[in-house]
């Protein structure tokens, strides 16, 4: 029997984040990444979804470790909400490692947590698997791309990388290593999806450094905020040198830019990048003479960005002729968000500067180019594109074909891909879906929980209470209670009708019905609904409940 | 006394949409267009918004007409929903009134309707206001600047246009009127934003034609799917031409298109295009031979683009390796909704192309070099730029001072702009705001009837019934419904447990408050919201009922 070797994607095919995958060889396991993602207007009230682990969960014993390429929030953000129900031992670079750390540590979790650190190009033997560390470029320290060396070939699994030969801060992609594994023969290749659409090469972070110096000196007497992700620690050295050469110093706003500062520089990264100012110590400071690094780059509602937009920051106020550089692409889904806090920027007088008009960002991930490259040194039997939605898994796919790897596969969340040393095929679909972070709880997609919120805001809802005493009559008025149907001016006149024409549906009730609470309710909610229908053309959610006294 | 006019903008300078526009002199008014807009996500279950035009209804005796420069939603689809409020007469050219009577009519309003039509290029004097319709280009048949001769001065307000030397359906921009009226003196030019940050100048409509011939000839025997905006006639022209250049026929699929094309039929255009095929046609033609135009470029669920993505169109089917075309712009807000359309197609293998990849689309409004043209034509004393989010409007506003106009004033819904001989400055605001079409009714997008929606979506219901005897006792358990709180696994626990937090609550009251129904819901609301407060760290709407026995 020829020997086979599964990949199983649960989250991040088909969407950006929620990143989990796992290889599988004679049911014993292996897990690359555990992340979160961003919830869209399908689920309301919802900021954070997750990966569905059940899969994985059924068959925890024989789950080996969980392998964390790189410590952005699509690739660790899960672990707070989600290892409790796998408990298998996490690997990290120790960068990453400390970020994990720190994220448990605020959940509660940390003394439960079992963290083995990989140093840099490290590796580690995982059952059947040789997880080899390989340096790459990203948009944070330590991001690593993973070697594993299996019974039945060698698969590359990129993480998130890019090429930069002049990073700011960390190291460069090691492209001999990548060479050296090409040469050895790569079975399948499972990449990094995010940009392959995006023709030419992603850029240099060390080049950007010099352009944000340009940009701020076309500023002098100007305050200047730069927001990005807080855990872009590059970006943080960009702006830090770019404010240096402008004769200005950097201060945060923001407490997850304070914590990602700390976590670098107990893990020795920033070394070379002086203390930064508080937000108190920016505000007492001349406006020509810093920098303001602030969060909320994706226009989340609570970060130091939207709050400086509407001015609600406790310490710090903006005014007409500042200056705010978006150092960060939009997370799809986040556009509106974003729009709105440069709406509001723009409505107070300040001057918003992003990607579109200046050269104030680089991605993190590789561009056409730089994937054919990847490609080519590597030259896999198979590729696998993976981290993106659909179009991108798409594009990624084309150019592997242009190139001629003999075997392209776009795997989809739940997919199981075999691969021999003959190729790959999907030979199953096993569950997987959407958790969501729901207040306290942990609920999916597609619960009730998640569901009829959704059908309450387009609908609104009428509440009905009804006593009958022991011969069917009516004991007094029926309750009614309207919500998101009703105008103010409306809803007493509203309400009164409703309860007129419940009245009606249960007097014209027999015998037969009238004794039945199902019977009585029904009457009641198909009275209200088809008023609510005939005044507004909707039928709301209705509960009825019905007391016998 | 200086004679002064005023400008007051109610809709459209802010947000893209709803187009509503005020001229006022000595107390007579003029308005220039009455379009609806798109609802974002903040409204729940709300599609279509409208100006909100209680400062005009207030003085309706003394509007004298309603000038509509274009048959495009976002300047005429507010008049089913407004006109019964103003009954002012509406004035359009031919093609523009037949839009407008085929709106009114499907509302059922079309005998109420007075409609006068102004021949192409005329012009018809209100009061005060003398204006003038004159010829532009722009995506749909008869765009009209107008050029409005006021006892103040004289004032350009463009509508929606571009230049276009070559439009395949229509007209072009009449560049000898508005240098003409530029060597006559321009007081004001109220001018389209749309495109002002765009760098270059906008295409052609002819040269889009050709691109689309030959994106056809790229896919021989493969259905092609075309959609664009359903009023975008010209488009409809371009893509017969270019399906008769290619070898194929020419289907529409939707019912807005249906009826676009008769509308333009109608009123002479479309002459020399043949008639389409139908739904049913295009289902038994060979994928080869023919081009489907289908409606829902911006991703409407109930249009047929996004019915055909799921495989839920009555009588057509799309098959792997058919082509899909985006021809239109994404308007901000219908982002999310336009990518799902095409991950659904592109899941099934369709070929999706939009105008990031190949020439598939030209904008119908100007951009900026376009606009520095229009500047110095028209020589202004005062820029007013509309149509546009803030950011655009800034945009078009940078470019008036970069030229040196004498004024540029941004002005933003509700601000009453005072015009004189010797400028312009915002002197007043009045009330201004968005109405939603919530079902059948018409109400303030500030409006319990709305927010309450928005309550119900984030935090889930309870609803409480409780029935009390004259001693206070309760009578029976209370009754507990919830949405959007518990799974499906958790309800019957998670209510039977608020059942006991209700009746705790309850019990605990002392005789001052058990016999006062206020004091009583008070307690078990308070008991509930706590009692799911703690399980799922939110607090949800809670109703409760309390009936006397």
């Amino acid at each position: 029997m020829t020997a086979k070797l599964h990949f199983v994607p649960l989250g991040g095919c088909g969407e950006f984040g929620v990143n989990l995958n796992l290889f599988g060889y004679q049911d014993q396991w292996l897990m690359v990444d555990l992340g979160m993602g961003f919830a869209d207007d399908n689920l309301p009230g919802i900021e954070i979804i997750l990966p569905d682990p059940k899969f994985i969960e059924e068959r925890k014993e024989k789950l080996l470790g969980i392998v964390i390429t790189h410590a952005h929030e699509d690739h660790i953000g899960a672990i707070p909400y989600l290892w409790t129900r796998l408990r298998a031992p996490i690997y990290a670079t120790p960068f990453t490692a400390e970020v994990i750390r720190m994220k448990m540590k605020e959940a509660g979790l940390l003394e439960q947590l079992v963290l083995h650190e990989i140093p840099l190009r490290g590796s580690r033997k995982f059952g059947p698997f040789d997880v080899q560390m390989v340096n790459v470029a990203h948009s944070i320290p330590e991001p690593n791309l993973l070697i594993i060396k299996t019974p039945v070939g060698n698969i590359v699994h990129t993480g998130d990388w890019k090429f930069d030969t002049t990073p700011v801060e960390g190291s460069t992609t090691d492209i001999a290593a990548l060479k050296k594994i090409g040469s050895e023969g790569v079975l399948a290749l499972i990449g990094d999806s995010t940009n392959a659409a995006t023709p030419g090469r992603s850029g240099s972070e060390g080049e950007l450094a010099q352009s944000l110096r340009k940009i701020f000196l076309r500023y002098p007497n100007r305050r200047i905020v730069v927001t990005c992700f807080a855990s872009n620690i590059a970006r943080i050295k960009s702006v830090a040198m770019a404010a240096h050469g402008a004769g200005r110093v950097m201060a945060l706003a923001g407490r997850s830019l304070w914590r990602m500062n700390e976590a670098a520089r107990r893990t020795g990264y920033l070394k070379d990048v002086p203390p930064p100012l508080s937000e108190r110590e920016a505000t007492a400071a001349n406006p020509g003479e810093i920098v303001i690094m602030a969060t909320g780059s994706q226009g989340e509602p609570r970060a130091a960005m939207a709050r400086l937009a509407t001015g609600e920051h406790p310490q710090l106020d903006l005014s007409p002729n500042d200056v705010v550089i978006f150092s960060a692409r939009a997370i799809p889904g986040n556009e509106k968000d974003i729009a709105r806090v440069q709406t509001n920027l723009r409505a107070m007088g300040v001057h918003v500067v992003t990607d579109h008009e200046e050269f104030v960002h680089v991605s993190g991930h590789p561009a056409h180019d730089d994937v054919v490259d990847l490609i080519q040194w590597l030259k896999p039997k198979v590729l696998l594109p993976v981290h993106g939605e659909v179009y991108q898994l798409q594009a990624h796919a084309k150019i592997g074909e242009a190139l001629q790897v003999p075997q392209v596969v776009i795997p989809r969340d739940g997919d199981v891909v075999e691969l021999t040393p003959d190729g790959a095929r999907v030979v199953d679909e096993v569950h997987h879906g959407i958790l969501c972070v729901d207040g306290r709880k942990i609920v999916s997609a597609n619960d009730i929980a998640i569901r009829g919120r959704k059908k309450l805001a387009e609908l609104g809802t009428v509440m009905v209470s009804l006593a009958l005493d022991t011969s069917g009559s009516l004991v007094s008025d029926p309750a009614i209670s309207t919500l998101g149907i009703y105008t103010e001016a409306q809803q007493t006149d509203g309400e009164a009708e409703l309860a007129a024409r419940v009245i009606e549906a249960v007097e014209e009730l027999d015998d037969r019905h009238i004794f039945k609470n199902e019977a009585v309710e029904q009457a009641a909610r198909i009275a209200v609904r088809r008023a609510v229908n005939a005044s507004h053309g909707r039928k709301p959610v209705a509960e009825v409940h019905v007391i016998r006294v």
